[in-house]
C-alpha cells in the first residue's frame, strides 16, 4: 500500500528536506528541521500524491487514507501528551497548504483546529488564561468560516469593529473575556447563516474539513491564474501540514520569543534575540508588553537558554547561514516553531559573509552569492534613519539612490541661491543639461517625469546623488512656486526628504543614516575581483569622477562624454557661437577656443586613469541643447512686442529664435545627433580626437602610459563609422607626427542603434572596439523614448506586460538578441574585437551577469555603482559553474 | 601568336556584341552593329588583354602589336579609300576607350587624329570647307593636348575665349578662318610650352600616342578610386577603339542626322528624326541652323533614306526595342555611327511595349519589364509641360508627385480661405494633424523640414497631392507673412509652383499637362495582374480613398487609419473631450459619442470594399496630437497675463496646459501612442473595435461579404498584443451575439517596432496576421526620425554614406534583415500567417521587388501608387524567373 502521510516529531521525521515534489516546500522543511534535532511541534504532511489523486478522481480520496490520518492523529497525541478532543489536555492542530513552490492564492492556514465548547475548558485550565483560550476560539470560527468555507471576512470584522467601537477601545487585545464570549456566539451565527449548517463542534471533523479545503483549494481560480502566469505544472499538487499547537502562555514556565543567530544589522556573530515570559507570538507582536533581551533567559530558564543556543547554532550550522527563527516554550518545554534565513542589512550580510568563510562555514564562492549585487549600494549612499517615522505622500522611480532632506527649489539657478543657506532639493518636471549646476548645487532631485535612464536619474547616479524620478502623482505649478501631490500643496521652501533607493517622496526633513566601509568590505571584494572575469570600468567625465572611479576600483574608463564639458560656464558661450555660425571658417574660430580647455580635460582623466584605458566619445547630443529653449524664446518675443521694446533687440532675439527653429526637432532622439553631427560637421570631430591626442601624446612625452580609445556614437551604418574614423586617423596620425611620439590608440563605435547590432560583421571590418550603448538600443529597440516612457511603463509593470524595466534591467528576450547578434556578428569578422557595455544596465547586477554570459570584455557603469558591477561579475562565474 | 586586334568594318566584325569581356562594351557593340549590317564607320578595337599585358609587363606591350596595329590601319584606308596621312585624300581616325562596363574618370575620345599642316589641305580638298577643317585641326590639338598629354583644359580654353572678346563675338561658330589658323599658333605654343615637345606632326605618332594614353588611363587615380567603390576588378582592363572618321560635311551629297524608331513622345510606330545637309553633328546640336523633318530627306535622297530606313527597322528588329541613332552621310555614302535604346516618355513607354509584344516582337514579360514602375507616376499626375521655360529657386524632396502652381499662404485656415478665390499652394515649416483641411484646399505642400515619409509627405501622397518635403533653403517668417529662399524673398499672395516629382520649387505660375490613360495601359496592368504573384491593397481611411483604390487596381485595403477621422471638424472636439477626461467614466462618455460616427465610417468603407479584406488600424498617434500646440498655449497665456485678461479666463487656459503640458513628449515617436494608449485606456480599443464590429455585422445582416481585419499597433512584446487582442475577441463576440451573426474576422498586429520582428515567433503564436510598417521598423531600426532626419539624410546622399533614403526605399542589408527575420520567426509559429506592408514602402518599386522575394502575401501604399506596386510585383516574378 502507498504511503500518503509523513510524520514528523520527537527527534526524528520520516521525510526529509530534499522531498519538496512529495510534501512541499514547508512540509519537507519541518522534517529536515526535525531531523536536525530541533524539537519542532509534532505534525505530518499529507503528501502532494494524494493531491493529485484527489484531482485524478472526481474529488475522491485513496483509501486507506482516513485511517492514515487517525494513525498519524495517535501519534501526535502520544508526542505531546495531549489528546484530541479532549476537555481536559486538549491537542489543538494547525493545518496549512504547502505545494513545491510557494503560491498566493491558495489556502494559507487554520490555526486552533480542535478547540469547542468542551476543549476549551481544557485549554483554560491549562493555561490559567480564560481570555486567550477565547480569543483562541474565536479566532478559529473567523479563520474557518473565512478560509475552509469562503465566507467573506468583512463578515466577521464587521461584529469585530462594532464590537470595539462599542466599548471605545482600538485594539483587539483590550477586549474582555465577555466581549470575546459575546464575539465566539455572533461568528457562529454568521457562520450558520452563511453556510446554513452549524459550526462543526467535532475536532475530528474540523481537521478534515480544512484538509479537504486545502486539497480543494490547488483548483482556485486564483491559484490557477498564478500557476498559468508563472508556467507552474497543474499536477504538481499540494501537501497539507497538520502539526500541533504549542502555547507559550501556559504559566511563567511558558514563553515564546524571536532571535537570530548573529546580529542582523551589524553582522556580530552574537546571539541576539528577545522573548517574553507567560505570552503568545501576537503579544510580542502586538507590542503590549515590551519584551526582553534574550540575555535575560540565561538567567530565568538556563537550560531553556543552553538548549535554544545549542539547537540555533546547529541550525546555522545545518544551513550554513544566518538563521531567523521562532520558537515558543510550553511548560519548560522548547519548541521551535520556525528557522529561516535571517535577513540583514548591507554591512551585516558583508561581515557574515566573510566571517562564515573564514570560519570555514562556507566556500568564498558562497560567501559571493551571499550578498545582492544592489545592497552594496547601502554601503556607500546616506539611507534613511530606520527609526525614524516618516509620511510618504507619493512614490516614483528610484532612479539613483541614497536619501536627502532639504528645501524645496523649483529652478536650477534657485537652487545654486538657496544651497549657499540650506540643504535643497530640486523639484523639476524634467531635468535638461543647463540643469546640471543646479543638479550639482542639490542634494537630492525629484523630476515629475521621467524613467530610470531619464537625463536625471543617469545624471544624478552619476553624480551618487538621491534621485527620485518620474513621479507622475507631482504637479508642478512654477508660477505658484508650489507642487500638489495627491490633493497636498507644497511650497517652495517646505522641507521634503527623498528615498532614491525606493522612489519613496516623504513630506519634512527625515534624518539619515551613513553607513561605514570596514576592512570586511575590502576583504569580500577582493575575493569578488579575484574570480570574475568582466572587467569593470566607469562612466566618468571629469577627473573628479575619474579619481571616485578609481577608488571604487574601476579599471578604465568605458565612457566620457565629452559634450559634458561644453555646459561649463565659461565654455557654453562659446559652444553657442560654433552653433550659430554660419560658415565653417566661424565654426572653426570657435572649435579653435574649445580645442585647449578639451585637451585640459583629457590630460586631467587620462592623469587620473594612469595608463588605463580611456573611452572617450564624440560629440553625441542635438545641437539645439546648447541653445535657449524655443518655447521660452517665443513667449519672451511675444512680450517684447506687447511692451513695444524697440525693433532691432526684438529681431535679434527673432534671429535666434530662428536659428532654433531651424534645429528644432520633433524627435530629438532619433534626430541629428551623435556620428551624424561629426558627419556634417567634421570640424567638430577633428577638433575632439585633436584634442584627445595632444593630450595623449603630452603624457606620453612625460615617458606616462596612456590608452585613448576614440568612439563614434550612434552609428548604424558601416559608411558612417569608415567617415568618422577616416578623420579620427588623420588627424591622429598628424598630431603624433607633430609630437614626434607613437602611440597606442584605438577608433571604435557605440551599438546602440538596432541597425548597428544587426550589420556588425560590416561594422567590425572597420572598428577596433564595441560598446553597446544599451539605454539607446533599449529606447530603439522597444521604441520607448527613455524621457517618456515612465508615463506607461509604471503601468506595463503593474498589468504584468513586462517584468521589469527595460532601461533598469536589460530585456534579455529582445534586445538582448539584438546583442547577442552583434558580439557574435562582430566576433565572426574581428575575433578580437574589444567589447563592452557603457549603458546604465553596466551598473545593473542582472544586466552584468547577462553581459559575462553573453561573453563581453567589460561593463562600465557610473562610479557608484562600480562595486556592484564587480560583485555581480563575480556571482555570474559561479552561477555559470554551479549550472 | 595571340590576336589583339578585331576588326570591324565592310559589312562585317571579327568580334561581336557578346565579347565585352575582350572589347570592351563600346568595341563589341561597334562589331555588333557591323555584323547587323549597319554601316559602321570602320575600324579596329585592341583587346583588353593587351591592357593587361601592358600592366604585368611594366608598360611594355606585346611583341607584335606595333605590326597588326599597321596591317589593321591598311585594312581601314582600303575600306575608306583614303590613306593615312595623306595629303590629298586623308584618313582621319578617332581613339576612344573602352572597359566592359563604362567609367567615368579613363581617357575619353580624341577626334581627328591624323590631321597635320600637310593633311589638312587633302581635307580642305575635300570637303571645300576651310573653316570646318582648321576648326578640327585646333580641336585635335586642344584633346590630344588636354586627354593624352594632361594639359589643363584652361590654357586653351582662356586663349579661345579671349579670341572671342576681342572679336566680339558670342560662339565658335563664328569665328574666321584666319581666327582658327591663328589658335592653331598659339594651341601648339601652349602645347610646346607645358610638354617641352612639339605636337608631333606625323599621323602615326599620333594615333599611337593616343592608344598608349588610354591603356594608362585604365590606373589614373580617378579610375582606381571608381574601380574600388563600384567593386569592379583591377584585371579587367580596358579596350582601345580606333575608327574612321566621317564627315557630313562634305558638300551637298553629305548631310549628318538623329532619328527614333518610333515617336519617343506618343509611341506611335513611325520613323521619326531630322537632320541637316552638308553640316556636322554639332551643328545640329548648336542650333545655328534648323533641322529638317526626317520625311525630307526622302525626297531629297530617296535611296539613302530607304537605306537608313531599313538600316534602322534591322536595328530595332536586333535589339528588340526602339532604337535612338545618329548617322553621316559623306559624299552620298550612309554611316551610322550610333544607336542605342530610345529615351521615352511614360505614355510612350508604354505603347511602345504593348505594341511590341502584339507585333511578336517581344514576350509579354518583356513588355513589363520596359518600363520603370516608377514612370507610371507620369500617367497619373500632372507634370509640368516640358516646353514651359521655368526659374528653379530651390530643391527639396521629391515628397509626392505632380505638378501645381498657386499663390503662397502660410496657414491651413488661410489656405482654406484663399482657395475659394484662386488656387494654393500652402507652404509651412512641417505640417500635423490640423493643417488637414488647409492641404485638402491647397493644390500643393511645400515645407521646409521633414523626410520621405514626414506627416506631410504621407498625407499628399495619400491625397494624390504634389507635395516638395524637406526644402530646407526656405526660411518662413510667419509674422511678416514671406519667405526667403536663397536671399529672395517672396511674400504671401505671390504665386509659386512646385514639381513633386523632382522636388523642384519654381517662382511663379508653370502650366502644367495631365496625360490621359490610353486603353493601353489597361492592357499593360492587365498582363502585370496576370503575371504577379503579390496581393496590392491600398491604404485609405475613407470611403472616396477606398473608391479610388478601388478604380486603381487595389485589392483590399492594408491600412485604414482611424485616427484620421479623429479630426473631422466636427469631431475633433469629442475627442479632446475625451483626452481631458478626469476619469475612465468622462471618457467613456465622450466615447460613448464618437461610436456611431466611426461605425459609420466604417460602414462606408465596408460598402466600397465589397467583400475584400480591410485591415483596420486602432488608435496609433500620441494623444497630444490632437489637443492645442503647447508653446502656442503659452505664449497665449503670457499675453493675457500682460494684458491683465481676468484670472478665472487665465485659470481655465493654465488648466489646459497643464494637461498639454502632461502629455507633452520629448520624443513623441517612442512615446505614448499606438497600442499603449489601448493598453492605458481599453476603454477606445474598445469603442473602435465595437464599432468596427457593428458596421461589419450590419452589412452581413444585409447579406454582403465582409472581411475585417483588426490590427493593433507599435507591438514590441507578445504581452502588449495579448492583452488587446484579448479586448478585441471578447468585444467582437458579443456584437456578433447582440446581432446575431457570425462572420470571420481576424486580429493581428503592425510589425514595427525592433522589438516586434525580434520576437516575431512569439508574436506569432497570437497575432493571425502581420502587417510590416516599414515606416516605424525603419525610423527605430536607423534611429532617424522620420520629421528630422530630412536635414542630415540630403547630407547623407551626396557624402554617399547611403545610397538611397531607406525612408523611399527599403534599406534590405538592414532594416530587410529585421523583415526577413520577422518573416521566417512569424512563419515559423504560423504557418498560414497573412504578411503584408502597410509603410510607405509599400508603393516603391524596389521594395515592392524586395517584398516579393522575402515571400510576403502583399503589399499596401497610397491609391495613386496602386498600380505602380502593380507593375512592381510582376516584374519581380520576372526577374525571379530569369536569375
Amino acid at each position: 500500500m502507498a504511503k500518503y502521510i509523513y510524520f514528523f516529531g520527537e527527534g526524528k521525521a520520516e521525510g526529509n528536506g530534499k522531498m519538496k515534489e512529495l510534501l512541499g516546500g514547508k512540509g519537507a522543511g519541518l522534517a529536515e528541521m526535525t531531523n536536525v534535532g530541533a524539537p519542532v511541534p509534532p505534525g505530518f504532511t499529507i503528501t502532494t500524491d494524494v493531491c493529485n489523486y484527489f484531482y485524478k478522481n472526481n474529488g475522491k480520496f485513496p483509501s486507506g487514507l482516513e485511517e492514515e490520518i487517525k494513525d498519524n492523529i495517535q501519534r501526535l497525541e502520544r508526542a505531546m501528551g495531549k489528546r484530541f478532543g479532549d476537555s481536559e489536555n486538549p491537542l489543538l492542530v494547525s493545518v496549512r497548504s504547502g505545494a513545491k513552490f510557494s503560491m498566493p492564492g491558495m489556502m494559507d492556514t487554520v490555526l486552533n483546529l480542535g478547540l469547542n465548547e468542551k476543549t476549551i475548558k481544557g485549554l483554560i485550565g491549562k493555561t490559567n488564561d480564560e481570555r486567550s483560550a477565547w480569543d483562541a476560539y474565536r479566532r478559529l470560527i473567523q479563520m474557518f468560516g473565512n478560509v475552509v468555507m469562503g465566507i467573506e471576512k468583512s463578515k466577521f470584522e464587521k461584529l469585530l469593529d462594532g464590537k470595539k467601537r462599542k466599548k471605545g477601545i482600538k485594539f483587539d487585545h483590550q477586549l474582555s473575556v465577555d466581549d470575546l464570549k459575546d464575539l465566539v456566539v455572533r461568528f457562529k451565527e454568521v457562520y450558520q447563516k452563511e453556510t446554513g449548517k452549524n459550526f462543526p463542534s467535532d475536532s475530528l471533523r474540523q481537521l478534515k474539513m480544512a484538509i479537504d479545503s486545502v486539497f480543494k483549494s490547488w483548483n482556485n481560480p486564483r491559484a490557477v491564474t498564478y500557476r498559468r502566469l508563472n508556467k507552474i505544472p497543474e499536477d504538481l499538487g499540494t501537501a497539507v501540514n497538520a502539526q500541533a499547537m504549542v502555547f507559550g502562555n501556559m504559566g511563567n514556565d511558558s514563553g515564546t520569543g524571536v532571535g537570530f543567530t548573529r546580529n542582523p544589522s551589524t553582522g556580530e556573530k552574537k546571539f541576539y534575540g528577545e522573548y517574553l515570559l507567560n505570552a503568545q507570538g501576537e503579544d510580542v507582536v502586538a507590542g503590549v508588553r515590551t519584551p526582553e533581551r534574550i540575555e535575560n533567559l540565561k538567567k530565568e530558564m538556563p537550560k531553556i537558554y543552553q538548549q535554544l543556543k545549542e539547537i540555533t547554532t546547529n541550525l546555522e550550522t545545518h544551513y550554513r547561514d544566518t538563521q531567523d527563527f521562532e520558537f515558543t516554550i510550553e511548560n519548560g518545554k522548547l519548541f521551535m516553531l520556525q528557522t529561516r534565513t535571517g535577513k540583514r542589512t548591507a554591512f551585516a550580510a558583508v561581515k557574515i559573509a566573510v566571517d562564515m568563510a573564514k570560519e570555514g562555514l562556507i566556500s568564498k564562492e558562497e560567501a559571493l552569492m551571499r550578498m545582492a549585487p544592489e545592497q552594496i549600494d547601502q554601503l556607500l549612499h546616506p539611507i534613511l534613519d530606520p527609526q525614524a517615522k516618516i509620511e510618504v505622500i507619493a512614490k516614483g522611480l528610484p532612479a539613483s539612490p541614497g536619501a536627502a532632506s532639504g528645501a524645496v527649489t523649483f529652478t536650477a539657478e534657485e537652487a545654486v541661491e538657496k544651497s549657499k543657506r540650506e540643504p535643497v532639493v530640486l523639484v523639476r518636471s524634467e531635468t535638461c543639461p543647463d540643469d546640471i549646476h543646479g543638479m550639482d548645487a542639490a542634494k537630492g532631485i525629484l523630476t515629475a517625469r521621467g524613467g530610470m535612464t531619464s537625463h536625471a536619474a543617469v545624471v544624478a547616479r552619476g553624480m551618487g546623488k538621491p534621485c527620485v524620478a518620474g513621479c507622475e502623482a507631482i504637479q508642478i505649478f512654477e508660477e505658484d512656486k508650489k507642487i500638489v501631490v495627491n490633493g497636498k500643496s507644497i511650497k517652495e521652501g517646505d522641507w521634503l526628504t527623498i528615498d532614491g533607493g525606493t522612489g519613496r517622496v516623504i513630506s519634512g526633513k527625515v534624518p539619515t543614516v551613513k553607513p561605514s566601509l570596514s576592512g570586511d568590505f575590502d576583504t569580500f571584494m577582493k575575493w569578488a575581483d579575484k574570480t570574475r572575469k568582466l572587467g569593470v570600468r566607469a562612466n566618468a567625465d571629469i577627473p573628479r569622477d575619474a579619481k571616485m572611479a578609481i577608488n571604487f576600483g574601476a579599471e578604465g574608463i568605458g565612457l566620457c562624454r565629452t559634450e559634458h564639458m561644453f555646459f561649463a560656464p565659461d565654455r557654453l558661450p562659446i559652444v553657442q557661437k560654433m552653433i550659430l555660425a554660419d560658415t565653417e571658417k566661424e565654426r572653426r574660430k570657435a572649435l579653435d577656443k574649445l580645442l585647449p580647455l578639451q585637451r585640459e580635460d583629457f590630460l586631467g582623466l587620462f592623469r587620473e586613469m594612469k595608463g588605463y584605458p580611456v573611452i572617450i566619445r564624440t560629440i553625441d547630443p542635438p545641437l539645439h541643447e546648447f541653445l535657449p529653449r524655443r518655447e521660452e524664446l517665443m513667449v519672451e518675443i511675444a512680450l517684447m512686442k506687447e511692451r513695444g521694446k524697440p525693433k532691432a533687440k526684438i529681431k535679434k532675439k527673432e534671429t535666434l529664435l530662428a536659428r532654433v527653429e531651424q534645429l528644432h526637432e520633433m524627435n530629438p532622439m532619433l534626430g541629428h545627433r551623435g556620428c551624424r553631427l561629426g558627419i556634417t560637421y567634421p570640424e567638430i570631430t577633428e577638433m575632439q580626437v585633436r584634442a584627445i591626442m595632444e593630450a595623449a601624446c603630452t603624457l606620453a612625452k612625460e615617458g606616462k602610459t596612456v590608452l585613448p580609445e576614440i568612439m563614434i556614437p550612434l552609428v548604424g551604418h558601416i559608411n558612417e563609422f569608415k567617415n568618422q574614423k577616416a578623420i579620427a586617423v588623420k588627424v591622429a596620425e598628424s598630431v603624433m607626427k607633430n609630437y614626434g611620439v607613437k602611440i597606442k590608440y584605438l577608433v571604435g563605435t557605440m551599438i546602440e542603434i538596432p541597425r548597428g547590432a544587426i550589420t556588425a560583421d560590416e561594422i567590425a571590418t572597420e572598428a577596433e572596439f564595441f560598446s553597446f550603448g544599451t539605454n539607446d538600443l533599449t529606447q530603439m529597440g522597444f521604441g520607448f523614448s527613455r524621457d517618456d516612457a515612465g508615463r506607461f511603463i509604471t503601468d506595463y509593470l503593474s498589468k504584468g506586460i513586462l517584468k521589469s524595466d527595460p532601461f533598469q534591467t536589460i530585456d534579455q528576450d529582445g534586445i538582448g538578441k539584438l546583442i547577442e547578434m552583434g558580439i557574435k556578428q562582430g566576433r565572426k569578422t574581428r575575433k578580437d574585437l574589444e567589447i563592452g557595455i557603457c549603458g546604465e544596465h553596466g551598473g545593473d547586477p542582472e544586466s552584468v551577469k547577462f553581459c559575462h554570459r553573453v561573453g563581453m570584455d567589460y561593463v562600465s557603469c557610473s562610479p557608484f555603482r562600480v562595486p556592484i558591477a564587480r560583485l555581480a561579475a563575480a556571482q555570474a562565474v559561479i552561477e555559470d559553474k554551479n549550472k
